[in-house]
């Protein structure tokens, strides 16, 4: 192994198994699988098909993201894919395409693919595993948020659950306004914010995860797992939602609700010690709160239940 | 990490990731699904009802053996599972005991389940990603076999194939006789010798893989890798049919296409040079040849061709 970019995979495709470096000692692993009719859907409501390229890309950049919200980097996927006898090569040949794009576009510079195996089902299936490594550093956990840390965001919050939102609705794809059609583009193709996960770790994040199900849950996440609150602050919420802009007014809905209940973004929900200067990418949203001894850990917004709807006081 | 048997999973499930040791600063990593109706029927057609037991033991035991064929000892599986909604929770459980109870009793001391995804799907579908050690040793191959070298066999071959026929006969699975329904056991619950992999690695193995879609077909990837031939002798091959007999009488077939043509046992076929002691487990079946000039990588069975039906000389 070289630097920093040398691959990491030291046996690629052809035996019964890979063999990837970990220079460290420590192998960071994780798995995620994507349904047809489940993630995606061949075909949307708005005329837009779903690519062989989008799910390759979808695939790479959301176990990418699970590397990243650790603090560490990816050095190898392997792929299983179940397809139907009827998926046309081609369409197949777009996966990998986009799987080996995801890696390289979203900077996974060490990464590459590994192996894979491949079978027959009712309706397409991709799981990844992906594997990745810490530098010689440690893994940011969940459970580290201390009170009075500060909570920040990287990424975007609420552009995939905007473009799913599209997806669904009756506005042609062919229609769309570039300033529109991003939200689709997010939701198909991912972009998780790699290089802040091991910057979060490096400037001492306390804890750490990817948001793949909202803000809200993933905050409800890490507020249990660290044993702490979550305060949210209404300025920065409404500056995410207000980029939601043009998907919201195309289709005469509240951004907010994309901001704390979209998923798929894969941002980086993290918390720092108050004194850390926040590392480049992430804007402070928020902050850590003890419990009391009858709170059960909870995400607030200024102090009020964030639950549904919870968030309307806030939205405007 | 303590002796050999101290667990290598260092972060389990909980985070976005697990951390997984590789104190030789290698891992080893495959995957494998196994689809519902593809890989598994749900009820088959003598009676039996698969269990989720049955599904994770084999999960565990096909990722298991693709360590073992490198030469390697299994460190963790992270496990993804597709589930439709109506699937009984008491199955999924079962499942889970399945996997574990294969990786304790196979052998696989350091092993465990560093974490998973679950999802919706038509269909059930189980994928296990494998990760594994070389000890600081190498990866044995399937291209290192050379001419001259012995060809040897751990495992059982046709035992799977056999209890597939028994599940798709009309023979009631409660009519069947112990010796007879062991086959249908190691189809549903396979035994991969575990500790084989690494034994023929330490004794210097050439050339390794494991036989998961049969003798022959297997066989003619380890030569085509290697770019030699192999011829197989027919004694230890009758050897390896005549402990089907239970089965082949049973449905009146002819045990030898078994031994040929059927996988899913996950015995091991590796080459070492002539001079090596066979570790235990492993029975000589033939040998490497070097191939001439216009010649293909084949597999013979005393110089005769080995395809379909080839072997009908030999069987008696």
């Amino acid at each position: 192994m070289g630097g920093d970019h040398a691959a990491a995979t030291l046996l690629g495709p052809g035996d019964d198994a890979a063999v990837v470096a970990a220079p460290d000692g420590k192998t960071v692993v994780s798995i995620d699988t994507q349904v047809q009719d489940q993630d995606f859907r061949l075909e949307w409501p708005n005329g837009y098909r779903t690519t062989g390229f989008d799910v390759g890309w979808k695939a790479a950049a959301q176990n990418l993201s699970d590397i990243n919200a650790m603090g560490g980097t990816a050095t190898s996927l392997v792929v299983s894919l179940t397809l139907p006898p009827e998926t046309p090569v081609a369409w197949v040949e777009d996966l990998a395409d986009g799987l080996t794009a995801g890696i390289t576009e979203l900077g996974a510079a060490k990464c590459s693919v590994a192996g894979g195996d491949l079978g027959r089902g009712r309706e397409i299936s991709v799981t990844v595993a992906v594997l990745g490594t810490l530098g010689g550093s440690h893994a940011v956990l969940r459970s580290g948020a201390q009170p009075g840390d500060v909570l920040a965001i990287a990424g975007t919050a609420g552009h995939a659950a905007a473009g799913l939102a599209v997806l669904e609705s009756a506005v042609n794809v062919d229609a769309l306004q570039p300033e529109q059609r991003i939200f689709l583009d997010l939701q198909c193709r991912p972009r998780p914010p790699l290089a802040a996960g091991p910057a979060a770790r490096a400037a001492g994040a306390t804890a750490m995860l990817d948001i793949s199900d909202g803000l809200l849950r993933d905050g409800l996440r890490l507020a249990a797992a660290s044993a702490v609150g979550i305060d949210l602050d209404p300025a920065p919420l409404r500056a995410l939602a207000e980029v939601l802009r043009p998907a919201s007014e195309l289709l005469g809905t509240e951004p907010m609700a994309w901001v704390l209940g979209g998923g798929e973004d894969h941002g980086l929900l993290a918390t720092f010690p108050l004194n850390v200067q926040l590392p480049p990418g992430f804007t402070a949203i928020g902050s850590i709160q003890a419990l009391g001894s009858n709170e059960s850990p909870s995400v607030t917004i200024a102090g009020r239940s964030a639950d549904t709807g919870g968030w309307d006081h806030f939205a405007h």
